[in-house]
């Protein structure tokens, strides 16, 4: 996971507590007052989660969000670039074969499936297919750890409601007795509370950033897919060189020129 | 229907009545006061959802669900694969003829009417367009099942809003004796307890679970189609497999590759 | 329009009204206590989506709504399946000239055209995409009808809540009157009833029946389309079976079979 | 702008008015008691609405919407069908400089700058290109117009709230005087109204008829765009007769074939 | 950023401004009566909306957000296609070649690079997919800046609601002072205030504008590309002008015009 990600929710919860305090509210008074609030919340958001999905799914998410805390960023696209290149050339001055003892030191198992194929003379048009239904695969995968989320996101505030309702309606079948009433709906209001700040705090960011996280590795190995094609049909190092460029920013553009000229 | 919506609607379900019990409030006297909402809700959201479909797609529902129901899960790919690889090596060496008897005992209806189009020598693209129709009024069919359950679940809280008002109004009418307010009240809010209960505990869950089961079964039937027209383009086992393998999860590839060579 | 639209519409509408008289309410009471908030939400509503709408929508939604009252149900595809079997052999053993006075007696104005087309000559190309071209046209005119009812659904809680407001604001500038205070409450409920009832309980189910009446139209054309399209191109009938059998149901599917060999 | 729109917004707002007065309610005494909740409402959602937008958006949606509100009606698409095969027939006869003189007095430029271009020679998929282009810009600067409306309409509701919580706390802060309660609630409420007023009333049905407008539009240009390449193309007039009337309405058809035989 | 997003936003404030203090309220108590308010909105959102996206993206954000509002305006399409039609006929008469001196002259680094991979004899088809890729990747990019307000849009009415929420529920606790009821509700609602303010009022509209402004660059990159496309197809500045024309207003292809004869 994106370290942004914990230091958004870190902000995200520091100043709500820090400004609870500010005004002279407890924040533990106000969370933690009734523990029923959150097993509510949480066992029934997490309950109808897992009921929304299929068991490998849940399993799927479970690796998917797992990985997606190990590791720590993306991979460094000037960089591959780079690497690409060099195949290209070594492609280009001695053949394809050229890159068989290469191909068996790429870390990145993508790239070195594509440069395999490639050097077992697998025709174009199936590395493309096999590449992009592997992508797309991978893809689906990604997307079970950040539906999970989004799912538990949608279902919380509902679940909050449902608990404020049935406070409610216990509250109001005791009227009996007025002084009770103020903390009563206090407790009730505290599911519509975690509900929200489950939502809100937890849930939805971290579907967005595993979202976000699957988008950009996505973009990566699409740029890894043209590089091999381009190196199967023969390019020179700078027709490859441009193509892959266009995929970076003007800044990492100008750095890979460095690096090249360097 | 995948164990897991049971399980999960269980989670749901228990964690509910577990905090509400902890509270020290009786589950059976908020969500069973009033029968009469609960009767509002469940026959008007009922309602509402065969009316918004055609008598069909009623009747395909009702099959879809009972077939979720029974269907305990998704068939397994990587068994699937093997066995498309043993028609493979069988076409390349004796032809694609040689699977006329092999293909009396495929259980998968979907597999056997693809090897048996092949087979029969029919042309790769009408094979194509027969098993894609196939897929996609399948996978139509599928929808009326899913579409029920979401239908459902969209009408479910409206109709618990208009109990709720409908309560409210007949309690405004009837001022005169305010210690009858709160349980007329509580009454009134029950059926938006029960709008958003039957939502969120029941019908968007299975709506969920039923529409990523269609799309498992739809993603598996491509799996299959790709291997059919494979076969039928006279590929090598070893092309076969490495197109197949890319729809599989890396931890089901090694298994792949270790049952091949096993 | 479909016979299951007026039992759901009647079973919505029913239960609400039984379970109301179970809790002691008088529907009429509650329904029809102001008719003023009747004419604001209706008025209000329809006047919004006929301002929405170009005249030619308003005309065109007056027709579909009329002829999808008047029609019954679909058209049976099995039984179109088995005529175009017959116009597919009848075109193999005697040319398509030999479909020339079949083609007078066929009801279907879609099948007519596309044979009549055929029977002229007209390039297969040219027949797809006049064909298509009118589906596109239907669908269009069919959007009409359930977009008229789309609107008004989404319209009219959006004028329950102004009615509701336009209550309260009246109710609070006259707040002198204590006891006047619930029954003109319950006044300014009525429209949020009115708006919540309208759209959940009528508007919306009948867009969503004329919806779904259309696709199925829709997909009823495409499969006439691909008849067509076969026996033009001079398939042999098992191969136009095969081909558009894949658009029914497993169950239709084994029925068809039967009719063809009885 | 077609005159529903006029006849519609009227019907809303007369109903409206006329279920207040039959309520006992002064329609004037809510909607205009408070002109700063108007203010407040009005500026708002104007501001963020040309905030939300480029300068060149503003511009293009003032002349679009003065535009829509000039043109009575979209053009006849029967009479224009009747024109295009007055040409067809000339360019199959005479060959395609013989419209030369006819294009000139063509009124719609979108139907003279095609025929001129065919009879310059231009190249048919160089028509196409071009023509299609223009489509989409002109659909672009449409959206400018539509989305100017929907934008009011999304922002209008929110400022009602914005201005209503400000109301509230002013009130909550100015507690002493119990009597001014209700009148200051009822201004609160009324930035409420006027959101839900203009939202509902005004801006939404705008922007769906300018949405739509634009739709008949390009629904109409593609008619005759399939009509200059069916001309340019030298297809028979009965066929290009066959093409265009797939885009109208069965009754429509039957008005056609009239025509031509009258 | 377009001037236009600073007068809105102006506008939106002050006569949100003005309408307060016109009904007697002073905008300053309501607003900045809790910093703890301001302090929790704010913070959540901001935490929030980092913790759903990359690090990278948080940083292209902020690059966007800057170029934005350090650029003024749209570049001149008109202007833009006069430069096109000078290369078009550079190209016609004297080859591909004669625009190597002026290709270094073009200011626009997008239209550069296309002139001068023509100018080196690229191909055509390898020249469309580097810039269709560029103009991806750009427009991946200004998502970064969009999407980083529309997530706070997004989040802030939901940090209010939180923090309202709270504030009801420390109020409940402490009923025993009814004399601070009132002001301790109106902090409350503060939040509810800060959260629909910021989104409605500021992120929004951002937000709108960014989006907005990339979709017109992307439509001006559109039109260079067709250009340089044409002229590497050696199509005649007169074919160019057509082509080039259609992506314009009717009123600036007559400016064109007039350009083009003066």
């Amino acid at each position: 996971m994106d370290p942004m990600t914990i230091v958004g929710l870190l902000i995200a919860i520091a100043t709500t507590f820090g400004a609870m305090t500010m005004g002279g509210i407890d924040p533990m008074s106000i969370f933690f007052a009734d523990i029923g609030s959150i097993i509510l919340v949480l066992g029934g958001t997490l309950g109808a989660t897992l009921a929304s999905q299929s068991m490998d799914d849940a399993v799927n998410a479970g690796k998917v969000i797992v990985k997606g805390l190990a590791t720590p960023k993306q991979p460094d696209s000037a960089e591959t670039i780079k690497k690409i290149l060099g195949f290209a050339e070594t492609a280009r001055k001695e053949g394809l074969l050229a890159l068989e003892s290469a191909s068996k030191e790429i870390e990145d198992p993508f790239l070195r499936k594509g440069i395999e194929m490639s050097v077992d003379g697998t025709d174009p048009e199936v590395v493309r297919e096999v590449l992009e239904t592997e992508m797309s695969a991978t893809s689906d995968r990604h997307k079970a750890g950040s539906n999970f989320f989004t799912t538990m996101a949608g279902y919380s505030p509902a679940f909050g409601v449902a608990g404020t309702v049935i406070g409610l309606i216990d509250m109001l079948n005791n009227l009996s007795d007025p002084s009770a009433l103020g903390p009563a709906l206090a407790v009730a209001f505290s599911t519509t509370l975690w509900g929200v700040f489950l939502a809100n705090y937890i849930f939805q960011p971290i579907a967005s950033t595993l979202k976000r996280s699957s988008e950009l590795e996505m973009a990566y190995k699409q740029l890894v897919l043209d590089g091999i094609l381009s190196i199967q049909a023969g390019a020179s190092p700078r027709a490859v060189s441009d193509r892959l460029a266009a995929y970076l920013a003007p800044s990492q553009q100008e750095a890979l020129q460095e690096k090249k000229s360097a």
